[in-house]
């Protein structure tokens, strides 16, 4: 198969792996595509050096915020439904430091809500999650992949039919970094346990969400609530929200848990707020699915060359 | 009646009145509380050297945040329901400056939602409405002060009976200042009109916020929409999910239209959107309000002395 390069490249991070036969042989890391705006190849170059000092060209595969208007090159969206396991089909392929550079399309949907909606990067997660977890394939599927962004995925037999986002994580950092809610918790993290479990049932009532957050507040004033247990509570708000949005997008029955795919800290969390929502939910680590999905479209496209 | 301070001192803004008679003789302003933490009384005496030079020591009266623990005394909160017309009887009183000093209280509920809330500077704001429009004196009426922290008022007779905060101001400036979905909007400021009454039109589906939230970077992505209109879409979003919950804490008929008391940008936007949700609205400056509802308290406390 060739020695080529697998890069995940997003706003905030690039990971890149030296890959042949279906085997790692190094890792790198590198910044993010926002900052490196204008000059995203260079950076690719500066990472990549030693690598193709040893093997001369590589060609590369990537999947990610790459592929956006702030990235390298412009990959179009894939409308849902969606057969992930046929990626490889609509790479958008390039050459640049004398190889074949290829992006991995991201999906865009009209979501349950009936608003316009993308992903960039988790469709390779998702892939990778199909290739690890083979049931996954069969039946109608909830995935959530939280992060900056989350994504609420159903997967119909494989199929994406739909997605949504939720602005949480993002939105979360925010409050914590900026706002008067964040005040005094530096060093502090969101704990498991009763504060977060009631930010969640907060959430679940589905009151307006402006006004749950002064909450996360007044209960510090009112009620001595601590800074570590407000944080938490602000945490299990803004989950919550996420997990009655993302629940709210499927109507009829799913087959199986909601699978979750991230970080462990982050999937514990979400499975806590769903346990609350009274609704199972099983953990992936997405820490290597990337790269699982980056193989998956790999192989696929030599397949599809021959 | 002598010669007083009148002064709303907030988290950001002091504003100071030389009063006499019921006649404001000169205007100062100065730093909010939370940009002088522990010389609180230094900051006074500076901002009223030139007025303490001319007139020896001045008796002042406080409203705002000035009463809480990053003020400079702290005021006990009065419980709803409560009547302002009474804030008179529940100053804080102490002496600096060798003069008397006082702090009017803020108020303390358990609003709609089952949780506890709290003001501090819109009971002022409160009863300089009710002195400015009697009209506001009688029957059910919803008031609704935008900023920072919105507050949602229910009054009966005058009184108020209960109050709950939306974090509206604060969160849009977080999101346009912070996050991705301000990114291209430097200069620009949300507008009336189709985007504005859209992201209403969205918020009161009542669908998740951080779900919602997100259309305003997808919109742009996949539909075209311009950065103006996304700006706008994002207040839309945010003013309609905090009309949405204020007009969820309300249930019976209301007396007459929604009272609105801001400055007039907010308000205009606030009466939008309450457009959009079918409810009428009256605007009413906020700007000397504070100042009407101190002169109110100054009076009644004098009278209570005699």
């Amino acid at each position: 198969m060739g020695t080529f390069i697998a890069g995940d490249w997003g706003t905030s991070n690039l990971r890149l792996w030296l890959c042949r036969d279906g085997q790692v042989l190094d890792r790198a890391e590198g910044p993010g595509v926002a900052a490196v705006p204008g000059r995203v190849e260079a950076a690719f170059m500066e990472a990549t050096a030693a690598w193709r000092d040893a093997h001369g060209p590589l060609p590369a595969l990537f999947c990610g915020m790459v592929g956006s208007s702030i990235g390298w090159v412009e990959a179009v969206y894939q409308p849902c439904p969606a057969d992930v396991r046929s990626l490889a089909s609509g790479l958008t392929r390039f050459k640049a430091a004398g190889a074949e550079m290829a992006i991995i399309p991201g999906l865009s949907t009209t979501n349950p809500q009936g608003a316009p909606d993308v992903m960039r990067g988790e469709e390779t997660q998702i892939l990778g999650a199909l290739a690890t977890k083979p049931e996954l394939r069969q039946g109608r599927r909830l995935l959530c992949l939280p992060g900056t962004h989350a994504k609420w995925v159903l997967l119909e037999d494989g199929t994406v039919r739909h997605f949504q986002t939720g602005f949480s994580g993002e939105l979360f950092a925010l409050l914590r970094q900026h706002s008067v809610l964040g005040r005094g918790t530096d060093g502090l993290q969101p704990q498991a346990g009763a504060a977060f479990d009631r930010g969640v049932e907060r959430a679940l009532t589905k009151a307006a969400l402006p006004h749950l957050l002064f909450e996360a507040r007044s209960r510090q004033l009112l009620e001595g609530m601590t800074a570590q247990d407000a944080l938490s509570f602000l945490s299990g708000l803004v989950i919550g929200a996420d997990v009655a949005g993302g629940l709210a997008g499927v109507s009829g029955d799913l087959d199986g848990p909601v699978t979750l795919v991230a970080s462990p800290v982050l999937t514990d969390a979400y499975a806590a707020a769903l346990r609350v929502a009274g609704q199972d939910a099983a953990c992936l680590d997405g820490a290597d699915l990337a790269l699982a999905g980056l193989f998956s479209v790999h192989t696929n496209s030599l397949s599809s060359k021959a």
